[in-house]
């Protein structure tokens, strides 16, 4: 019997490439899951399963997805990567990988996760990154959309944020941080919480954006949240302004965390601006 | 006889949806022209005709891409805009849109261009903006590409640089700007001249990359420039890093120009960082 080895990697995609994360039994769409296996299985020279820190949704992107696998055959870091990224789509790669300690666990060891929701909110739509923002052509105030989310904050039951077919144990969530900026055109929210339930940021989006356009004041928030119940909130907002961007472990796994903390970067001007 | 009106616009797109700018006599694939000319036409109310100011080859994206054509319908700005927004796909809009003095031309009346072309540096290829950028996995030192870069400021024959089908009746153009700037793994080269050649800015990272690199001498770019032999050059570098990303005109037309002049943004650091 050969030895096992359990191997993290952070992975990014476009979403706009593939009909979300998880491979489907019954249809021959194209699934991130199904990328990254085929490439890893091809390295690893036998069938690998891989399991990801949070599935997203067609159309969902991700910057910094954590997975892992097991495997017995043995390579470099820059050899598994570049193997792994020479046989994957170009809307897939991997940008870090090590080994790591047998019991770590993509998603049951993950201790936070972070998303970023991208609004182009200018007059006409963009074209240059049509699929990494949504667009949304009526004016928002941060600011509101920043005391609206802030009820957010701390540990709640998140029932009116859950989509219907959510697998979540418990709704249940803390929300460590939940951030409104606006450079320009573009805002962005950024929230890091213990998990996400199904479809819970982008709900959370459709309470947001009326409050951002005055329709609805910041304080709907704090009603929707105590209602539990999916049927006080808004709409789900759309899944292309979605980006998985990071998840936190504990130290002892050595996994990078670079986008989690205050915001460092001034990034997100767009390049087409 | 019914009056004829003379409109400008401003054209974002995403070039890897396009088989370049114009139009094909022969062939099906869509081109930018051809996506606007449907659009326009169909608000106008009659075929219509697009002039820009500079064609790009497929795979090249525009931010500020400026058009010209004559309409004998009369719509409000805003009215052009949503129209024709609503009838090109994804990957092309418009921007901005004004009627203007009937000897305006978008080609002919332009006293200046400017592109970008970015270069992910990093060790493993992106995924998220995989069509937006040139990966270039050997790092690149950027001030040796910026001493290089300075011999091509000012007045030159730029026949070095210019492609075999280039239609150009003269290779002398005129240098304004050019700036090699890094954020973290990202590299943006911006140049501004009087005209380019074609090909000129791909052939000119072709020889940027080898001197960044360290394989050659930032002098070696005088070598080049001075032979006037495309013999003499690089390779032309991928297409998928560059981008159109503006037009100056004489300030009697009035159509904005934004990113010209010193840079004023911190704008490029991509979103998936």
């Amino acid at each position: 019997m050969s030895e096992v080895y359990r191997y993290a990697a952070i992975v990014e995609y476009n979403g706009a490439c593939f009909h979300g994360w998880q491979k489907q039994k019954h249809h021959n769409e194209p699934t991130v899951q199904a990328a990254l296996e085929a490439a890893i299985s091809k390295v690893a020279n036998h069938p690998v399963e891989v399991a990801c820190a949070g599935r997203t949704d067609a159309g969902v992107h991700a910057t910094r997805q954590v997975i892992h696998f097991d495997s017995t055959s043995k390579r470099t870091d820059y050899g598994w990567i570049m193997g792994i990224n020479t046989n994957t789509p170009p809307a897939v790669s991997v940008q870090w990988l090590q080994q790591v300690d047998g019991d770590f666990h993509a998603r049951f060891k993950a201790r936070a996760r972070c998303y970023r929701y991208l609004i182009n909110n200018s007059k006409y739509r963009q074209a240059l990154q049509h699929d990494q923002m949504t667009w949304w052509r009526y004016p928002l105030d941060a600011e509101r959309m920043q005391q609206a989310a802030n009820h957010l904050l701390g540990e709640h039951d998140f029932t009116s944020f859950r989509a219907k077919d959510c697998q979540a144990k418990t709704p249940v969530k803390t929300m460590h941080r939940i951030e409104v900026r606006q450079w320009g055109d573009l805002i962005m929210v950024e929230l890091e919480a213990s998990a996400f339930l199904y479809h819970m940021v982008r709900n959370i989006m459709g309470v947001l954006i009326p409050v951002g356009e005055g329709h609805k004041e910041p304080d709907w928030m704090k009603d929707v949240l105590d209602a539990r119940s999916r049927l006080a909130a808004g709409v789900t907002a759309p899944g292309d302004g979605l980006h998985f961007v990071g998840v936190r472990y504990p130290e002892q796994f050595e996994i990078p965390s670079q986008p989690f903390g205050p915001l460092i970067l001034e990034p997100a001007l767009s390049l087409t601006r």
